[in-house]
This record gives C-alpha cells, sequence and structure tokens, in this order.
C-alpha cells in the first residue's frame, strides 16, 4: 500500500487534549505513522491546505438499507408510520435490501462517515453491499421472538450463523442486534447475552424510545425496560442501546454502572415526536458513553451526520433553556471518538493519533457557509455550519474511498440509477 | 430578455392546489407565461429531467452582514453572547458590512434563497451588494432611540433617507426596523409607523424573542410587548415580527386582528435556548401568516432555509409530542408563498403560477440523499432531505444568477477570498 501525505491542513485530532493542529498527517500501510510537521516525503502528498481533517465520523444507530423508503410515512403518528414502514418493508426482497444499502453508503461515504452501526435482517446482503464500499461495518443481526420474526428459523440461530460466516472478514463486525423488548422476551434476550460472550461481540438493541414501550413493559413486567434487562443480564460493556428517550435517573445509573453505551437519535426521536429527550447531561455526569446516529431514512430522513451534530447540540440547548449544554466539541466528540468508544475500538479509530487506522474526512473549509474559518472558530463550523457537501475526501483505512467527491469503490451512478428503479417499484405499487 | 423554458420537471407550483405538475415552465420577459405541457419552442430550453422546480425560498428575517461574525460566540448565555457580537460588529466598517452581504449573497444563491428580509444598519451599503447579487433584498434599516444607537444622527431620519434615496431601485425594497421594545420607545415606533405609512413600505422589528424581553418590558410598562405596541398603534398589517417566541394566545389574537405577521427563527431561537417556542399551531387557526427566517450567522450559524424548514418541522413536533403538526406542506409553504404573503409580494412571488416573476430554484433530485423520487415523496424530501448543494440552478426576475452551481452575478472566488481575510482580521484582533 502507498504511502500517503496529507499536507497543511487544520488537524482536529480529537485526541485527549482535543488538540487542533496545523500541519500534516502521514499514512502508512493504512495507519497513521506521523501527526505534525512531516519533512519525511510519502508516495502521494494530497494538498490540505484551507482544509479541516477530522477523524470519520461513527453512525452509531441506522438501519441503512431503509434508504430505499425514504419519506413514506412522513407526518404522521407512530402507529401510521410503524403500519407503513412494515407494510413496505415485508415487499421487500434479499436483492432490494442489499440495493439500500448500496445506496446507504454512497450517501454516508459522500457526507464523511467512515463506520456505522446497523441493525436490521439480511445482515449477509448488507455485508456484500458494505465490503464492497471499504465502510467499517457493525452489522446488527435482527433478533426478534420466534411467534415476531418474518425470519425464517429462530433468529438467535441466525444471527449466530451469520456472526460465524463474517467474524473475520475486514472490516465488518458482526453482531447480534435485538429489537427491542416489545418483542423479545427473557428467553431471547439470555439467548443473545450468551451468544455475544461467545463470539466477543457488541450487543445492540433499540430502548426505551417510546413512552408506550415503557409503560406497557413496567405495566406486564413491573420493571422499566432498562432494570428489567439488568435483571436478566443482558445490560453490559457490550451494549449500545438506542434511543433511551424515556429513562429515569437510575435507569441512566443502572446503564453506567455496567458500562453500557447509547446512542442518540435526536432528529428521528423529534420527527416521530416520542416526546422523550434521552438525560444527556446527566449520562455524561454519570460517565455513560453516547454516541450519535441517524436512525433509518424513513424516520430521518437521511443519513446526514452533520445535520444530526446540528439538531444535536439544538435540542438539547432548547430543551434546557440553556445555551451551554452541549457545546460543539462535546457533539463532535460523541460523533468521532465517543463514537468509537462505544464499539469498543477507541484504540483503532475515532481520533487523528499515531498507530490508529486512517479512517479520515477532509473538509473542504473554502465554501460560502463556512468563511471565515479560522482557529477559533473550526470546533463550531463543523457542528453548526457544516454541511455534507464540504466533505472533499474521504480515507477509511488509509484507501481513498472519495477524491474530489468522487467515490473510488463504488460506481455512484448505477446504484443511484438501478436504486431509483427499484424505490420508486417499491413506493408506487403501493 | 430572452425566452426560457424548462422542460420535463416536477413543478412544486405552491398554487392554491397546491399542484404538482410534470410537465415545462415558460419564462418570457422575466415573468411565468406558462406552466404544463408546452410545446412553443423559447429561445434556450433548459433541460429539467429528474428535477424539482421551486418557488425560490424566502428568508423572512436575517442580518446577512453578520457571516463575517460566524462562529464568534457559540455555546455561550445570551448576555455573553450579545457583548461578543457587539463588540465585533462595533469594530466592523461599512465595507466590512458590505463584503460580509456579498458572502451572504453567496451563500443563499446557493441554497435556492431569492429573497431575504433584513434588518441591519448600513443598509445602503448592502443594497449595493444586493443589486450586484441580483437577489431581491427587503432591506430594513434598524432604527434605535437615540441614546442606545451608534448612528450618526435620527435613526428614523436615517431610515427615512434610506428609503427615499432607494424605493426606485430594482429588486430593492426599503422599509424602517425598530431593533425591539428594549431600545425602542413609544415615540421610535410611532415615528417609523409614520414613516412606513407615508412611503407606503413594510415594518419589521425583533419581538418577544426573550423571556427577559418580555417580562423587562411588563414590569416596566405594564403591558406585554405585543400589546403596549398594539396600544401605541404599530400593530398593523404592514408589520414582519421576528420570533415571538414568548407570545400569549391573547397577544396571537391582537397580531392576528392587525394583520400582522410572524418570522419564525427556529435554529436561533433553539441555539440561544431562548426558550419560548412560537405558538405556530394557534398562529395559524387565528389567520396569523408565519414565513421563516436563518436569523443571522452568529446565531444560526448559517444562512440555509433546508436546514431551517426541516429544524423548523423538528421542533414543533418534538414540543407538541405530535408528529401530524407542521407536516412538509405546510413548512414549504412557510419558505414560500407564506413568506410572499407576509412581504405583501404574494400577488408576485411564493409560487409557480402564470405572471408571477420567474424567482425558481431548479433542485436535482438525482442525488444519493434524494433517492428515491416519486411524486408521493417530492414534498417530503424538500423539506426532510434536500440539502443546499442540490440546488442546480436558481433564477431571479428570470435572469439565471446560478447555472449548474457556478453564479452568473457574481465573481464567488474572489468575495470568498476577501471575505475570508477581512473574517480573520475581525475576529483574531479579539
Amino acid at each position: 500500500m502507498e504511502s500517503l501525505k496529507i499536507s497543511n491542513a487544520w488537524i482536529v485530532t480529537q485526541n485527549h487534549k482535543r488538540e487542533l493542529i496545523k500541519g500534516d498527517i502521514l499514512i502508512e500501510g493504512g495507519k497513521i505513522s506521523a501527526v505534525g510537521d512531516i519533512t519525511d516525503n510519502a508516495d502521494k502528498t494530497i494538498d490540505g491546505t484551507g482544509c479541516a481533517v477530522i477523524p470519520g465520523l461513527i453512525n452509531l444507530h441506522t438501519h441503512i438499507s431503509m434508504t430505499l423508503m425514504r419519506g413514506i410515512a412522513d407526518d404522521v403518528h407512530l402507529d401510521a408510520f410503524l403500519n407503513k414502514t412494515f407494510e413496505v418493508d415485508g415487499r421487500r426482497t434479499r436483492e432490494d435490501v442489499r440495493l439500500g444499502t448500496e445506496l446507504g453508503t454512497v450517501e454516508m461515504m459522500k457526507g464523511g462517515t467512515t463506520s456505522f452501526l446497523d441493525l436490521y435482517y439480511f445482515q449477509d446482503e448488507m455485508a456484500k453491499a458494505t465490503e464492497a464500499s471499504g465502510m467499517r461495518g457493525f452489522l446488527g443481526w435482527a433478533v426478534l421472538d420466534e411467534e415476531f420474526t418474518t425470519q425464517k428459523g429462530n433468529p438467535v440461530d441466525n444471527a449466530a450463523r451469520f456472526i460465524s460466516e463474517h467474524k473475520n472478514k475486514e472490516r465488518i463486525y458482526p453482531l447480534p442486534a435485538p429489537q427491542g423488548v416489545y418483542v423479545c422476551n427473557e428467553e431471547t434476550y439470555t439467548r443473545t447475552q450468551e451468544l455475544a460472550e461467545k463470539e466477543n461481540t457488541l450487543t445492540h438493541t433499540h430502548l426505551s424510545e417510546t413512552r408506550m414501550e415503557v409503560y406497557e413493559h413496567e405495566k406486564k413486567y413491573g420493571k422499566r425496560p432498562v432494570h428489567w434487562l439488568d435483571d436478566i443480564g443482558f445490560i453490559s460493556d457490550r451494549l449500545i442501546a438506542a434511543h433511551c428517550g424515556w429513562v429515569t435517573i437510575n435507569e441512566v445509573r443502572a446503564l453506567a454502572n455496567k458500562g453500557a453505551k447509547v446512542a442518540h437519535c435526536p432528529v428521528s426521536n423529534m420527527k416521530l415526536a416520542t416526546g422523550g429527550v434521552a438525560p444527556l447531561p446527566e449520562m455524561f455526569d454519570n460517565g455513560v458513553v453516547v454516541g450519535l446516529g441517524t436512525d433509518g431514512s424513513s424516520s430521518n430522513n437521511g443519513l446526514d451526520m452533520f445535520c444530526e451534530m446540528k439538531t444535536c447540540a439544538l435540542l438539547h440547548k432548547a430543551h434546557r433553556w440553556d445555551a451551554t449544554v452541549l457545546p460543539a466539541q462535546k457533539v463532535l466528540d460523541m460523533a468521532t471518538i465517543d463514537g468509537a468508544r462505544a464499539l469498543k475500538m477507541d484504540d483503532e479509530i475515532g481520533s487523528i493519533e499515531i498507530g490508529k487506522k486512517a479512517d479520515l474526512a477532509i473538509i473542504d473549509l473554502n465554501k460560502a457557509n463556512m468563511i471565515p474559518a479560522v482557529r477559533e472558530n473550526i470546533i463550531s463550523h463543523l457542528v453548526y455550519s457544516c454541511q455534507s457537501n464540504n466533505v472533499r475526501d474521504l480515507l477509511i483505512d488509509g484507501q481513498m474511498t472519495m477524491r474530489n467527491r468522487v467515490l473510488k469503490t463504488l460506481d455512484e451512478s448505477d446504484i443511484k440509477e438501478r436504486a431509483q428503479a427499484v424505490g420508486q417499484r417499491l413506493i408506487e405499487r403501493e
């Protein structure tokens, strides 16, 4: 693999000191080998003048394949939303799921995202598309009780097979992902946990997203979901729980005690009007690691982590009547190093430091919406002003997957053409 | 002026029936002369296949020149924000205000905006930059009591002079704009109103943005700001009041009774954590026309109307715990035809109808973040998925101001270079 130098850029290191360095980055063997003022030559040099280099963004909760269902059920109550989503979803083939993933990788890479955590079925198809893209995919096989699933066979067994077949593939990190307490009983969660321990994987689940979910569960089991899951051993440091909008301070403490992580999805929660706002300041105070996710494209309706970061800051400031809550630096942390910590990959990704994998986005600051850009406002700009199309280049494992906004690993035009045709068929056949 | 045909596009008419038509638009003499299936040839034809044509977006409240102050005071309490903003603002020259406007017109046009309503000083400089851009500028000269202003002479007299000198300029609509009840007394508001009536202009003011503003005023005058302004005759159908986040239902009715309009600024209100959320459903129920504004770039930090539309929908759904509030169609209305109604220009702009001025944005639907695009989801996509860079072409008065994302009226590179240099000087000199 050629060595590569990115020269003369603003380097948003996201290291422990959150240093912002004007200088160069050297990449050798897919890893960062030097950061700062580098005199050595590399096989190839990319001019980073007028650019910021940031760690590739980490989308910590999505259903990437749902890109094909973008805009199918907006501005309706949650039950109507779910009915419509399940109805269209049920008509999709394995090939459709794969194509939706292809479109999603295009959209994410063009927006600076290098890693994502997904919860869906047919993850074997999604793995193929993810591998082709070059992205780093944490692929959670959806697990439900047999009585609720449309999968053939037992979902935990299916997840086990998926993990066993994919655990050694490059940039593919398979894991089991129970859908939620409303479709997963104690045995399903327990068997999932055993599988994750046996295979040493993460776990991922939807948790306390809606008020109904929490109160129905409490009525049925006498316990709120987090406490119930804690009692049966599912709250652990393997867990990344999506949403957690309806949690008490004692539930926050239960998550913290076991080292569980949270994937916060502000846009989706707001759009679906789930009501509860994840208590991020209390999570931070208790040491819970929180990352950011877009959720699926039928509830967002995109995979844009810049929109997610800005909305995250806005939501919490507005909710607390306090403009100092969720400052830009903390929001950027959530989308980078904190996401990496949630994925237990913070030794390898999430910051720009020597020895880490070269997952990097190069942001063009010379855009009307980013000017003036100076040391003092670059972090602010990344959260409050940056748009996806300001991402000029993208590297994953040191591989240039996008250069000057042209994808190098995928045929963008071909994917878009096929996705438009299939998406149109799916929506119009209703 | 050449005739122009846009062919084979999705035409988001925003007419009374909110028709979405697949067809062509003919433009003659700067105006729309036909919409639908057009067989006539024009001097020039633009292929609209795979595109949506929308009325140019209307930014109903901004301080466009503050682009140069982007990111100077984020994540701080309001008093610290205002102190920092005023401090940097005070050091700016006439030329800086003009340059900030130039940068703002670039940013707005690249994001599909064709008209804006501004409140600032040195509007004579801003008028020059606005004219050069080809944009439609509603320029509100900031009016304050003499004891509070940094202007030379009396601000109402200055506004009068500005209006008299600019009232016949093309696409420039001058008006007087009192800053707010905290720096404008009864005489200032009354004299402003007389000036607006004499010159037959709109008026614009900040109103009930923060809790402190409302309660301080009530303490001093025994009345909430809207009622106080109503008593002294300033609430009228000329008025576009920005914010109105802290208004009672009786204040909403007072606005409605006099035909006053509201410019809602969700991103700015959320980021500054002003707490109050403008009661849009109640405003709509009472017949108050509400448009959308970005506010200035130190509180947003951009002039992106697509971000503003999405945030508007998200904020109100989350605030009311009701996903059906503020549906995409209504949000798009706010940014187009309702903005035009607020500006008393709905006979001329805000929708795509025969006889109206050709202020149009052509949106490329063949982007990863917009696929699949079909009749059923185009309105949703415009609000929930569209990004500024999806705007391919822009027309104002039939003039092509942007074609294939290249500005035709301005030298974008030159403006960006000068804005970066001056902005850097302003921020770093602190």
